[in-house]
């Protein structure tokens, strides 16, 4: 596997625009469109929530029933979320207007929309966006970027990534981006994530090597706790890279599902690395718990702490809160078998062990906990089981930005 | 039923004290004294952390096996969590201590502790300081308050309250004291209570009167959704009301239960509004759910949203985040037929119906947005089933006190 330059346009075939609309933010990029040359299989995960917003609504009729898709229409700004029947209307509207100027069938078009949950989409500018998309799209690598940046909402940096391996002989390349930086909690990212490939994969198994997926990468990062109304991950395949269809378990399989991970484990991480307000990447491993479940319980319940994100604000070495953070995850254990260590490239310290703390340096452990990225390391001595969970610290930028959002 | 003055001291036969010992904070009361001339029945609920401190630990002991208890100390500073076998012999040592100063059994004396977790507790100083609140014991309106201030940790007010209610011709006084303002969480109330009755009833329906009642008062509060390692809650009742015996449901047991409700639901309120950092008391009542459970899911999911809180801070009607909330709760509920309104005493508004947003004027949405006390009132529209949750705002200080606590 290689990591190669770019994002959604890497693969073959794929074209991206990002452009400037106007349809909540001024004076910056708030509409993207990523389209194919060919049709594309396509997999796809959505929130859990019951408040579904209307893009997803219509995704996921489209990844359940189409056959094939050809094209992705994004704005940021309002989420079209909680917006009744006009919102499902505003995604018709997308899609017709998409697909007739791509020459593609509406049902070819998904939709996706992130920000403020309530207001209705400005359908007539958003028209005239997608207008704008199909004129600029090109297979250029700043076409990528600048949809990467287009669907940005608080992200302090857009977030892509390309790599390619060879399957059955032939270059398969899968390019990525996502963006998400507040409601970013396990049970599904609660961000837009956008993955094309060239690989051809049938559509069942593309869903089935998405599912499993998520589960060790966008499914175990968070910010707040909370899960938006407007999660969306998906994954475009347009078989342009002409290897053998992918259509079991095998190695062919295998080497996509590793590449897969390598995309959604870089853009899980640098969405939590870039939660609202965080000043650093958070990161709990597990090692030794007595199953797989349990583990990802526990490393999760450590980065979805307030009190010990907060204290990874401080720099503070409050082990305390993530040995209670561990406690009231869910999972059984004896305190007393717990080894926690801080670790970050500074160095790594053992820090509660025995039932009780370490005679360790507090200055030392500071230095550590001063590192944009921070790895609290906790072996459960119970059975081989482990699992990382990505979050990141809580800051006052966060009540900040969170306190006047839609202002 | 009337609420009457004074704290844990209120009923017949209880003494209390405060004093200043220095166990980790300087110039302030930090240790406190419960105790009652006669053997108490005693009930408890207790943190549901794996990570259980070594008060907790004593605590359970007793609880279980004690026939009668007769007093408890408490200090603040530390909370003698993660502590090992030195942190049960700390326990047993102020038992021994205090039982001896009193001239009761080290079985009869229950222990608590709140403040860093993984320090031990300076056992010498801590033994002094038992001596100081033996010496200092009263009866008096001041002892009890003296004791609701020392058991305060990033507390901002002390917080008691004591109700007298009469029970088959005999006056029955309740009082209850408690500390905890971060921490706090369903799932047993993440803080320390104590509530002293001179009621006379068998410690089987005690304990499920404190059972029953936790459920829709202290499980119902919640400000960082971290749950403790040394929640406890204790009731202590001594029987020198004279009352017949409470050993079985019936309208006794009832007025009895209506007191402890009132004393339990006043102090969890309390502490919900007095939340580390907290400028507003946020509640969220849900009615007409399909069921009761559903009615608490929904509730607690709204108040311990952090987008909703930091939303709550700012004074910003973001409607969408509380619908979120509702909507990855847990719960089934068809989005389209819910009824949100905010209310205060500033009035009330209807804001979201229909399936979209109502059109309500900001301004005064914002106002009572404003006031130190919020409500958001759901109707689901599925059912009969009601239940009221309470939180706070998430403020900067928040985030200010959590990041460097230990220093």
């Amino acid at each position: 596997m290689k990591e190669i330059q770019g994002g959604v346009t890497a693969a073959k075939g794929f074209l991206a625009a990002g452009v400037e609309v106007g349809v909540k933010y001024q004076n910056r990029k708030d509409m993207a469109l990523i389209t194919s040359t060919v049709p594309c299989r396509v997999a796809g995960t959505f929130t859990s929530n019951v408040v579904k917003a209307a893009p997803v609504q219509w995704d996921m009729g489209l990844v359940e029933k189409s056959p094939f898709v050809q094209a992705v229409v994004v704005n940021t700004g309002i989420a079209n979320a909680c917006t009744g029947k006009q919102g499902l209307d505003c995604c018709r509207a997308e899609a017709e207007c998409a697909g007739k100027l791509l020459g593609i069938p509406a049902e070819a078009v998904l939709v996706a929309s992130t920000g403020v949950i309530g207001m209705q989409n400005p359908v007539d500018r958003i028209l005239v966006g997608i207008e704008k998309l199909v004129a600029a799209k090109s297979d250029s690598p700043e076409a990528a970027e600048d949809a990467a940046k287009a669907i940005m909402t608080t992200d302090t940096v857009h977030k892509q990534i390309a790599v390619s391996v060879e399957i059955s002989g032939k270059t398969v390349t899968l390019g990525g981006m996502c963006k998400g930086s507040g409601m970013i909690h396990p049970n599904m990212c609660t961000m837009l994530g956008f993955v094309t490939t060239d690989v051809n994969i049938s559509k069942e198994m593309l869903q089935k090597a998405l599912s499993a997926d998520v589960v060790d990468s966008f499914n175990m990062i968070s910010v707040d706790g909370d899960t938006s109304t407007n999660d969306t991950l998906l994954v475009l395949a347009n078989g342009l890279a002409g290897n053998e269809e992918i259509v079991t378990e095998g190695e062919d399989y295998d080497i996509f599902c590793q590449a897969l991970h390598y995309i959604t484990t870089y853009l899980a991480k640098k969405m939590a690395g870039d939660g609202e307000g965080a000043t650093a990447l958070f990161e709990c491993k597990v090692v030794g718990a007595a199953n797989k479940e349990d583990a990802r319980t526990l490393a999760k319940s450590v980065i979805c702490s307030s009190l010990t994100k907060a204290a990874i604000f401080g720099h503070d070495a409050n082990w305390g809160r993530i040995l209670c953070a561990l406690g009231y995850s869910g999972a059984k254990f004896d305190p007393e078998k717990v080894d926690l260590y801080f670790e970050s490239k500074s160095g790594r310290l053992h820090i509660y062990g025995d039932g009780v703390g370490c005679d360790y340096s507090e200055e030392e452990a500071t230095k550590i906990l001063s590192d944009p990225e921070v790895t609290a390391l906790v072996d459960m001595h119970m059975g081989d089981a482990e699992a990382t969970a990505w979050g990141c610290d809580l800051s006052y930028d966060y009540v900040k930005i969170n306190a006047d959002y839609r202002s």
